[in-house]
């Protein structure tokens, strides 16, 4: 039996993965979509791509109904969306794709993204939306935050090597590359083709990127203890795909076998052969993620690699597995398509 | 009931795409793939987007063994494709990705490709591919071929065209731009990076691109007498697409008429409305095409224009249609999926 | 001695391109630059590209002393453009990059860009910037109206063909792509890198684009008579570079000698060998204009292909050209460097 | 008067590009270029973006005669190079683009390259070519050894912070980013427009990048004892340009002010102000190299950010700054084009 499903916020590139994923899903059926700035026009007109699907027109969220929707992806920018998440009726499952229940403490939220937060009692209960490590909670939450696509990508390096005990976490530096479609659909000069192509550039240099909050939480978490890592973005002339290089001190092959135990029965997650690396162009429009450990010539240092598609496993696709466990299907229903290359 | 399938010319990109495609379809399984300069690697080696699968081992093509194999698809260079279908064995049905069986005339052939043809007998049996056109005769075949990927976006916008009598057949210009997938995977300076990104250039101007035999062919049976097109195919810096600009003298209401009522019930061909027109980035990695029509100032003139992915609808997605059909499946199994923007 | 020059609207993608240029000219002075929006800053800080030049801070309009400057370059808006030039002093001589001054017919104004001319004296009185073919006018003018960079491409393939009535001018199409430096550093969601790269599409299909009114202009004087063009601009995802695909009825060894006679002598047009064609990438960032002429295989019809840089030989590039002529300076100063590659 | 000069290895982009920036050079004339696969062809053929330059036709290096040049750029590849260099006359002077003479030490040499050095007596007394630190040695040079593009912007970035014992050089880590054009014209799979566009991977993962013998022997000599840097080199989808991440551990506000100090005279050398970082985009075609410097939210790590265009300041940009050098000319000449962007 079909689940329906609204998508709030669906004239966004998170909103636009959403509906050609559920496309492609055999137990979902979308009810609603939203955009308030273009309510009114079919997604066809606004997403030329999703032009022969049948799905239903455009509308304010004021005008939607919630009765018969099961679950809610919320595609909203921060802040937007903890207003609208608030007044969804209690029966409605909701998967936030912003920013605003990722950071458990109200103050490191306030923190990060310069305000106090205006939903405290869902931000305490939202679950984290890494879906290989909170998975049980994940099943049994009504609220989960999917997570930055930086942070997951940096995460699936990282977690079980911190976890482990068999890295420093002192000395822990993510250098990142990303494509563009991470910032949006938003008319900004630095997003104009004639800005970014043919170069590469760091942004949020030195600490800045919000990503960090998560980093912070969840890597301290681990550790039992404050850990901070240095984290560099950087913004590549590609559309999809995130390359994260993370230099660890710790033995490169007690690093792979972590990662390779703690990774080896996940759908989505692929530990390449040591010595093996990834590339974003063979993840491109899926939903896994790869990761190679390669040892440095220099004694007891590692690097390790991860590539995933941010619209898709850094967030649409992460949002739609989420869902299934949410809703008790099969987790990996409607994410199975193979990336496309080239 | 599954089907046992084997690709043959697996190595490239058009292997690569069919076994993208075919990973998600029900009723087929890659019982075989063959490769003959990679023979011994797995699939995953060779494309890494493609390591998840459990796939067959590359072999070479002599050490298949056809008995359980219900049809083939071969993605060989033409000359090789020849040599290599007359030899399997009859009860396997051969979906063929290369120019060798497109020309039904033998000089034809001989003067496009500057070699005589080695399987006539099969050269004249063979289907032409072009699955909405040749819908019944591909489903009664052993042997269908491929239609060039240029040849394929040109047709889908002139073909009923000129069937219903709508366009002066003496003078239709098709300038058509393409992504650079189309020339394959082959190591020629002039397919790379550095060569092509960042700008664009024509080839083959003048009436010698081989696809021009096809043009002749087909339109020259529409029509009932000969008709010859000119055609400029340019390469632009983008790996899949094919974008055809086609410039007619005829009624643009009557051409999108004719264009809406021959497509209107095809599952892969979506007329846009008239004064509309298409982005090949709205059908990228998708087995649909585009089709807008819009009126010149000039009183009489017209241009059609069409989209599609040249490794899916243009030759692998074509394919798999095509197969389907010859098993009796239902065209459009593992070819549904929607297109991947941005 | 150095003549002094001001940039207006320095802050664009055509401004830049003018300091980029004009940096290495012996003879001219940058004294002024304006921005209005971005009054105050330094130039280093709006285009980080020119940050080693020592150039005067960016003001407005408003604040600039026109006293000892001896040409202007008016690198703004249409509209404002007119508005702004009708207030400066007599003494300046003026060369516009917008499109305020390139039709001289009041009413073909009106109707292209949709509001009456403000400055109607004016635009009677300046000279049309295409240089090879206005060459003593634009030494005599004191404004000097830069011509629309397709509008600069399609003339180039076509100019000494009309005049010489070798082609059918009822019968001429051109297929137009363009790199999107062309639309400006403007904030419009269809100029961002996730929707512009990686594909091609078609614009003001139809007869629509405003450079059609330069070409009606230009042609329908050449030929004595009104000529009308098919038109067709397509983007491509690139940022520098217009590639114009010329279909023409002639002869084309006749096509052939007739633009080889008449730009035999001009330092930046290069008409290649009878045969070869051009590519934007081998002009990119240079004041070079190829052109190639290639005989269809349909006896009588003829490919003439013309590339060049839409901000230098389009525009900046132009633009400098005729301000050396104006001030009695020859007119490649500033202009040979050679085009970057790759 | 003009100094004759020899470009060897002509047919490579480096080749090109000296071509494209000696054509701008008041002092130098081209009186010989070769290329051995291409010999017989005029430069425009090979390289289309040249042909209106007056050049030699490409010969042999057999069949040129040295007598009269000046001074030869050797654009070959390794170990090619060090054969032809040997035999080369004693009045030529050479400056060499290959990593053939960078390194000092035979031992080292035999090492990185895999093979005896055949011109020992010459590799000992090469002078390597980063301007800015061997200025005086190579004025007064026959061979100097242009450094390799990656080693030359990490140098940059570290040189004089090593010099000054302001970071630990035992933590140092350098995380490039580079275009494809530093791989030059050569038919490998990998640099295909297709597998090369859209996305974004590391290479030579580890240490074992060759550009680290140079990064070992400079940093080294400047600590006065053994220094081993991490450096993981990546391939984003552009043409020119590298950005090199480099994480140190040192004061950032100590850092940046001997950056400033170290290069506050330089010509190409452009530091940014404190906490600002470059783009490679606003190098591109030019011989200057960006630098910034960014404080980690972390106290103690700094971040140093450097960019140039590999194949100008990293490659035929260097050397024809050292030739200039070696001829006794100002050292600028030829190199003070503006980058060209967008």
């Amino acid at each position: 039996m079909a689940h329906n499903i609204a998508i709030l916020g669906a004239s966004g590139y998170t909103g636009a993965e959403l509906v050609r994923l559920i496309a492609g899903h055999p137990d979902l059926r979308m009810a609603a979509l939203s955009a308030d700035r273009k309510a009114g026009q079919p997604m066809g007109a606004v997403f030329p791509h999703l032009r022969h699907l049948d799905l239903p027109v455009l509308q304010k969220i004021d005008a939607l109904d919630f009765t018969d929707i099961d679950l809610v992806f919320c595609g909203l920018p921060h802040a937007t969306s903890q207003a609208v998440i608030k007044t969804l009726p209690d029966h409605v499952k909701v998967v936030d794709l912003s920013a605003d229940f990722r950071l458990r403490d109200t103050a490191t939220y306030a923190k990060w993204y310069g305000k106090d937060h205006d939903a405290q009692d869902l931000q305490k209960q939202a679950v984290y939306g890494l879906t290989e490590f909170y998975r049980d909670d994940i099943a049994a939450a009504r609220l989960v935050a999917g997570t930055g696509c930086n942070a997951a990508t940096g995460q699936y390096a990282l977690r079980p090597l911190i976890t482990a005990g068999v890295i420093d976490v002192d000395d822990i530096i993510i250098d990142l590359k990303t494509g563009v479609s991470g910032a949006g659909r938003s008319l900004k000069e630095n997003l104009l083709h004639a800005e970014l192509s043919e170069g590469g550039h760091a942004y949020a240099v030195g600490g800045t990127h919000r990503h960090l909050g998560e980093f912070d939480q969840e890597f301290s978490l681990l550790a039992g203890r404050p850990v901070q890592v240095q984290f560099t973005p950087h913004l590549i002339p590609a559309n999809r795909g995130i390359l994260a290089t993370v230099y660890v001190k710790g033995d490169a092959a007690q690093v792979h076998d972590t990662l390779h135990q703690a990774y080896g029965s996940e759908p989505f997650l692929e530990v390449l052969p040591f010595g093996e690396h990834p590339s974003t162009r063979h993840v491109r429009g899926s939903n896994f993620c790869h990761i190679g450990v390669v040892a440095d010539r220099i004694p007891g240092r590692t690097i390790v690699i991860a590539a995933l598609d941010n619209l898709t496993k850094g967030s649409s696709g992460q949002a739609l597995q989420n869902a299934n466990l949410m809703l008790g299907l099969d987790e990996t229903l409607g994410l199975m398509a193979a990336p496309v290359f080239p």
